[in-house]
């Protein structure tokens, strides 16, 4: 009898373990990276040999999560009519279009007010002056506030009942947390899983690259 | 029977106008003015003359929208192990109790860590050292990232539904929008109705001294 018992409290036990654990692995499922971004440039080959030289080559020092992208370096000067912000790291590597990312809050000390845009949509974005060891430059455009968005695969996008290009919103847990909507999906097969936002998105909802959110449509 | 058409038109777009106009005073009931604080510091009469000279007065430069609240003349430099903030503006008058409120930010350019608190609550809190023009202090506690609060009447709280004490989230409309919870309610019949959020928290959803926001509980 006693045996029996045991047996059925074993199995019990068993059950409920196994179920806690599908239930654990289906939350990791669904829960997305943050990936935080502090103020960068990224450089056309012309302007990185106006601020560096003529056939600069950019020196890497870190991978970045999505694959292909890197930290480098090297570091800028960017100014504004009202001021300048120093050490302002630049991205590899170098892209067609100059493309200046900014906080919110940089742009009162700078005097240039950007827009929240995605990645390479600088049609009637401001521009800014950017100075290297070598040079400076006016550009016509490219300063930005980068929208926050989600990185992921097409078999991600799927996971989630996500698709390319759609504006969803985010949860974040915590003692500062909420809800962030008008987050942009960019679902390519390129792409590692992750949710992009800037420093002062970041700290005002405790956010720091070990965090987790999850989608919410 | 035209006239009598006309008269009926007539009538409809009055109710219409008028209901209308009910719905625009009913959501103004419920919007809250947005108040964005910076970094600041609030000394004690002992610590104000350590820093500026014994029996210093402060300067005010401007009130501010809580009553007696008000933004002085004179700036501090705080320093952590890792770096130095220059012109941290003094709130006035005078505290029991010195309280630096800093951005979540600033924890890593210093290298001292503060929690999210409301103000007055500084126990076990880090310190910091402060700088002024006669001398410099190192304060034992006082260091927080002031918690995310909405000060009002107790009328105000009646029409709102909510108590001195509750915590709700607070909405905010926009492109980048979203939802803070952790909002906590303070309310005192010495208080003007404003959400208090820091310049990270507001650039994070494009709040400003100008927006509105609602509680959703």
């Amino acid at each position: 009898m006693d045996n029996k018992y045991e047996a059925v409290i074993k199995l019990l036990l068993e059950t409920v373990q196994s179920n806690l654990a599908v239930e654990e692995k289906k939350k990791d499922m669904y829960e997305i990276p943050v990936g935080v971004s502090n103020r960068h440039v990224h450089l056309s080959q012309a302007d990185l040999n106006y601020l560096f030289g003529e056939g600069y080559e950019l020196k890497k020092i870190k991978d970045l999560s999505q694959p292909g992208q890197y930290a480098c370096e090297e570091t800028v000067i960017i100014c504004g009519p009202k001021g300048a912000i120093e050490k302002v790291r630049i991205l590899g590597p170098v892209r067609s279009k100059t493309q200046i990312e900014v906080l919110a809050g940089d742009c009162f000390k700078l005097g240039v007010f950007a827009q929240p845009r995605m990645s390479g949509d600088l049609n009637e974005t401001p521009g800014i002056t950017i100075v290297g060891p070598k040079g400076s430059i006016q550009t016509p455009d490219g300063l930005i506030i980068a929208q926050r968005h989600i990185h992921m695969t097409h078999e991600d996008a799927k996971r989630f009942g996500v698709h390319d290009g759609q504006i969803v919103s985010i949860k974040v847990e915590g003692p500062r947390g909420g809800i962030y909507n008008n987050v942009v999906v960019r679902a390519n097969d390129s792409s590692a899983l992750e949710f992009h936002v800037d420093t002062e998105e970041a700290n005002a909802m405790s956010l720091n690259n070990l965090s987790k959110i999850t989608i919410i449509k």
